[in-house]
């Protein structure tokens, strides 16, 4: 098996498996009974919120966690204040998780807006700069691109919006960029900010969303009043302690698995480029993650080399994974011809990828990328 | 370790501790994904959906994977579709879960009633006929209360609201129900119940709502349209399959369970009223579910008495476990006197507690009453 999928999901590093266990096994009190065991398990939440807030350098306010990215992203789109009407500015590249809430503000009347992007899936600074107006009340660009790997430069995106819309919220999705690029929340100086454990070898159902001091923001969830209010239900304390040893070990191995990932994408690219002619590459490796690399090939369909792929036990993606429907929306943001536009392919790695499957994965796309052509010619 | 307090969690049963590791190291790819190793793990998810719809009985409906009992709780309250100014009725002995998203309905603007309580904590029945109008939009009633095991007759419940009130949606928490006593939705009537997996030995983190043909709810979590569309994120495969091995155990050994947890509760009933005199029992054992017996001792603090049997290895609670503020709520509800008031304690048993802890447990409750009650009396 060659897993070219990781920005979909990630298997679970032994460290966070492990946790995970130990806790279910010996650690499971509900953390807001009243005996030493449950005050015990309380204590182990703070830890391992002080360990992702130093991973995340997230000094200037609180992490939440609470079941993953995607509700940390409904709960800053949909939960952050906002005057009435106000303008919200969303990148048109957004995981559906910002974009699908992102809709439901336009039907309740706000002035949602959608921030262009350019042909490698970042944002195009200039349009966006053009959207600011003093009416925003809040902005949600990514940090780094799930379809594409593209990196947008968030503390810029932030001092600009704050410049023109000093009353608006900025909130990032970073489910793609923590424990792939270095994050530092005070550096980047967001208001909102979203990460998610099974992206970086932690659980499923696990994420946070960290809140900035003084960011104006009401529970989505309510309840028996779990993380100071803000996110009620019973503390999902082993999940929580797993996502901080997952987070941990992301960010102490962070520049040791990036050059890792970032040969291997390099290696693959220059494979590609060479073994299969005619491929676009709609990932800028200039200014993109170390671990996606996205590619359109002409004259096949993503899916169905997809489908060959994996009957070689080669396993990638096609834009995100979390929707059958959005890739059609996505490819058609990219500006891409006739011939390549139903032919993207996203490959994701970790650290778990070994460099020596890049031959493999090569001679596997030529081949059936042949055989496809051929085909289509038909 | 004497463990009492299985309403607030429950360790997780070896089925359901093996598959979520099994799951977890072999089956953690994102099932929305498009190979074939995703679709499997649809297939499993889908068999895990079937699993729980047989043990609920849920034929008339879906289930809806979501992060936990406080989030069905939520999406029912806050995400059925309601008239303006429509009126809600809720259990005023509800969970905070319940209790807390009607205050927000409250400040939209609709008519939210608390329908009182008897001494035992379940529904009086006659006093919530009387709230019911042709305008009421929904209704919130546990099936199980959290805080005596009162059973409320939900059946009977549900055809009250649909004679008077035709047009409301009945939603009833039943997650101190399933697993504990007989659920069968098709029979309820409901149109929307919460499960939730770590009450019944499944990990923290997965719930689920049935949600009957037709009841008009919108999604509470919007992005990749997962679970139908209904609740969008990343399927937490290994906790589902898990929370389903757990919910099939649960029903193939209600029975056997059920009279153990009886057997349990009335002999340690038995013992406090022998060994511990002026003890009030709230819970009314004739119409209880068999896992918790509240009670309330004279003369001494809950939560007192719960440090000392603490200190003795003995673990009880005091009302739900979600919130510290809410036992001063609930206490007010039943109309206990002075000397009982504040000496409400909840213990709460699973099949893996032995009969042979009850005579320890009388004992240590003796002994700590007694010098506790020595020590008000000063």
């Amino acid at each position: 098996m060659i897993y070219l999928d990781n920005a979909a999901t990630t298997r679970m590093c032994e460290e966070s498996l492990a946790v995970l266990d130990d806790a279910n096994r010996n650690r499971w009190f509900n953390a807001s009974a009243l005996y030493k065991e449950a005050s015990d398990e309380t204590g182990r939440i703070r830890e391992a919120r002080e360990a992702l807030s130093a991973a995340l350098r997230a000094g200037g306010g609180e992490l939440y966690f609470l079941s993953g990215g995607t509700e940390a992203d409904n709960t800053a789109l949909l939960c952050t204040r906002k005057p009435k009407g106000s303008r919200v500015i969303v990148g048109e590249g957004e995981h559906d998780a910002v974009i699908n809430p992102a809709k439901v503000l336009k039907e309740q009347g706000y002035d949602v807006v959608f921030a262009p992007i350019r042909p490698d899936g970042g944002v195009d600074e200039e349009k966006f700069a053009e959207m600011l107006t003093p009416n925003v009340s809040l902005v949600s660009v990514m940090h780094v691109s799930n379809e594409t790997g593209a990196v947008n430069d968030i503390a810029k995106l932030v001092k600009m919006t704050k410049k023109v819309s000093p009353k608006a919220a900025f909130h990032s999705d970073g489910v793609q960029a923590f424990g792939k690029v270095k994050v530092d929340l005070r550096a980047l100086g967001v208001d909102l900010y979203t990460v998610s454990g099974h992206k970086i070898g932690a659980p499923k159902g696990i994420g946070a969303l960290y809140v900035a001091k003084g960011a104006p923001v009401r529970p989505l969830v309510y309840g028996g009043g779990q993380e100071k209010g803000f996110r009620s239900g019973t503390e999902n304390g082993p999940a929580i302690e797993a996502f901080a040893a997952a987070a941990e070990r992301a960010v102490r191995l962070l520049q040791e698995n990036s050059s890792k990932k970032h040969d291997y994408i390099e290696h693959l690219a220059n494979g590609l480029a060479e073994a299969v002619p005619d491929t676009v590459f709609i990932t800028d490796r200039e200014r993109s993650a170390p671990h996606i690399l996205t590619v359109a090939f002409s004259g096949v369909r993503g899916e169905v080399l997809l489908h060959a792929l994996d009957a070689r036990g080669i396993m990638v993606g096609v834009g995100s994974a979390c929707s059958s429907h959005r890739e059609s929306r996505f490819k058609s943001l990219l500006g891409l011809d006739e011939a390549h536009r139903d032919g993207i392919v996203r490959f994701s790695v970790s650290e778990t990828n070994d460099i020596a499957e890049v031959p493999v994965v090569v001679q596997a796309i030529k081949e059936e990328t042949e055989k496809l052509r051929k085909f289509a010619r038909k």
